[in-house]
């Protein structure tokens, strides 16, 4: 599949490219018996030291993993390893905490003879219990890493989701292909305890830390902030970029003529994981896009992208099979940003189902045919500026409470 | 029962009081035919006019009623009369619609010989969709007032609503009794589409009309802007406040001796009012509180307190007696406020779960025990300052999904 951007780069979707696609990159996961059976130990090296970027949950619970993360990019900027365990956040873990996080890091950067502050840790799983550094140690001794390992990382990220998650795209630098790979994980944003969503990229392409910063941290704002299953922040929430360079091309800035082909491939990359998440939102059964345009700016759009898909009334309508427009309004209404009630128009799919400040006429039928699918999309055209913006989101059903009402055992 | 306030006056709950019970009002209620068989149609009145006093909804589409309601209290400050329909909101409703509730309020003017400025206007149900005139009309001509309608009234305010909801409460001003009562309606914020939470307030207390307004917006902010069900904000919400100065005393003003206690037996109103809607939230079976404490500001402390309590994964919690303190972490942990991790500490009813930024030892079977209450108190304390704040909101249960995924039939 061939999309042209908006800048008119060329962007290619790779439906079976992962992070290993890029080259330079190796990973592995097993078990180190954290959990019962399912792997719960990831690693993912990079032949050369990367540059790297990333960002963190905005809460002020952040995780001791995400401090140490932080501490090692902040050195200078680079990163050949990223560590991770499943099953345990270390999150509201205090020193002792943080202490295990350091000695985690430390043991892969002794292993594999690199600098401590080029290696990034992370943690998700249930928040509260210390790391039993047993198998954590266990884990960093026994971590393998090959070429072919990007299944066996992808699954040893997970906690509560339901499948893999992972995306690839190609754009042209200097016409040579340089490759943005990706996996995540993240189902309910705390999950009976579970904490996290987190995205590793990978990418081949040449670019210095402080504007792969920039890059990700845009794209991000477009995707993974777009995205939301219960309106809750985790600890331990992280999205990690690597550029290794593999491809030789000059350093990406944005005086580049390919700086937004580079910028439009990895948001891709990163909105195709973060609707990946939504999908797979706890007891979700189908993906909800919201489409905004109209807005005074594409913030205002984003804003009102988020609130319509985050309203719990909206997600039981759409689950319910029903056009109910009406809470649409009800979520539109109650946004910080600028509506004027009389000149928006709501669609639900390709129907009009309100306009100039009153109902329209429409076919409750083809409403509910179009409610049933895998992927339902409701847009709302507000009438007052350029602004545009997409949120996405999930359906909320009886098996959302009955995940999230059951005991912690 | 007699409580003592901050500012030691006496406040006194009259368990059976009602909005009726301040003296020189009266109300009605009847079938109209708007709904299938229950009372759909108020009416409130003051044997003289009364300083009024009223908020309304935020949202960006507000009903026609509350705009004409607007108008007539800001012509003099006074009303004399609130009409009321449920079963169909009037609003999303356009110009027809604004049509359709100075129509109300006119035929409410003519038949009572007031001006039509001293009537206000509500209405509560279904959005989208016009007021049946003929039904309106009915009701218009039909519904009576006298002194013993305050049940027929608080009736009629209803639609998914499961029980009346009133509170009427009594303080001393210059050695006289002042009453001040109030009824309520609100489940949803929006049920299919039935829009709105309403609170009546009546007092006999001499007050000028922005000085009521003063006592009431702050009354407000710490009662019925401090509950959530679901998050969501109606295009109708609207608390009313009516004096009506039956009992006579010197005009009340802050620089009154008794303006504090009048303000606090106020505040108990809206607050015992905004409960009653709470506990009464869709497919609720208990009622949350959260108690902030240690705050930078009451201000803040209020923020989280509704973060905590609005949360899903809190909700769930809750309803499934678990006692899962890292869905607390969580929401506090994405407020915007101030809040330092290690200093805060958290207790589910009497017991300590969180402090010092890591788990406490605590009984599970005594918080399974606290949890399966009528009433759940979760209490935060951020040893940050001095504020303080408290919020009410209900669990998220299967019937809420049931509830709001029904179709609109």
């Amino acid at each position: 599949m061939v999309q042209t951007t908006n800048v008119h780069q060329k962007v290619e979707k790779l439906e079976s490219g992962t992070l290993l696609t890029p080259g330079g990159f190796q990973s592995g996961g097993i078990h180190s018996g954290l959990r019962y059976k399912k792997k719960d130990f990831g690693l993912l090296v990079s032949d050369t030291p990367a540059s790297a970027a990333a960002v963190y949950t905005q809460s002020h619970f952040q995780a001791p993993p995400l401090k140490v993360t932080q501490e090692s990019i902040e050195k200078e900027g680079k990163i050949q390893a990223l560590v991770i365990n499943s099953a345990v956040a270390n999150a509201c873990t205090g020193k002792e905490g943080l202490k295990n996080a350091y000695e985690m890091r430390k043991m892969i950067a002794e292993r594999f003879h690199f600098p401590e502050e080029y290696v990034a840790v992370a943690s998700t799983g249930v928040i509260g219990e210390q790391l039993p550094m047993e198998k954590i140690t266990y884990g960093c001794e026994t971590v393998e890493v090959t070429k072919d390992g990007a299944s066996d990382f992808q699954r040893s990220i997970l906690t509560t989701d339901k499948c893999e998650k992972t995306a690839c795209y190609q754009v042209e630098v200097e016409g040579k292909t340089v490759t943005i790979g990706g996996a995540a994980k993240g189902s309910g944003m705390i999950h009976p305890n579970m904490a996290t969503m987190l995205g590793f990229i990978t990418t081949d392409a040449t670019i210095e830390p402080e504007l792969l910063q920039k890059a990700l941290s845009q794209s991000i704002e477009r995707s993974f902030n777009q995205i939301t299953v219960d309106g809750e922040t985790s600890t331990n929430d992280m999205v990690l970029a690597m550029a290794n360079g593999y491809v030789d091309h000059e350093s990406l800035s944005e005086q580049h003529p390919d700086w937004d082909g580079f910028q439009y491939g990895l948001q891709l990359v990163c909105e195709d994981l973060a609707k990946q998440i939504a999908k797979d939102g706890e007891g979700a059964t189908k993906l909800i896009e919201v489409n905004v345009s109209g807005a005074n700016s594409d913030k205002e759009a984003r804003i009102i992208a988020k609130k319509v898909v985050g309203s719990s009334l909206v997600k039981t309508a759409v689950y319910g099979l029903d056009a109910n427009w009406g809470r649409i309004v009800g979520a539109i209404g109650h946004s910080e940003a600028q509506v004027d009630a009389n000149a928006c128009d709501i669609y639900i799919e390709e129907q009009l189902v309100f306009s100039n400040g009153t109902p329209c006429p429409f076919s409750e039928e083809q409403a509910v045919e179009d409610l049933d699918n895998e992927e339902v999309t409701l847009s709302i055209h507000l009438n007052e500026g350029d602004g545009k913006g997409t949120a996405w989101g999930c359906d909320l059903t009886y098996d959302y409470v009955r995940i999230n009402a059951s005991y912690r055992t």
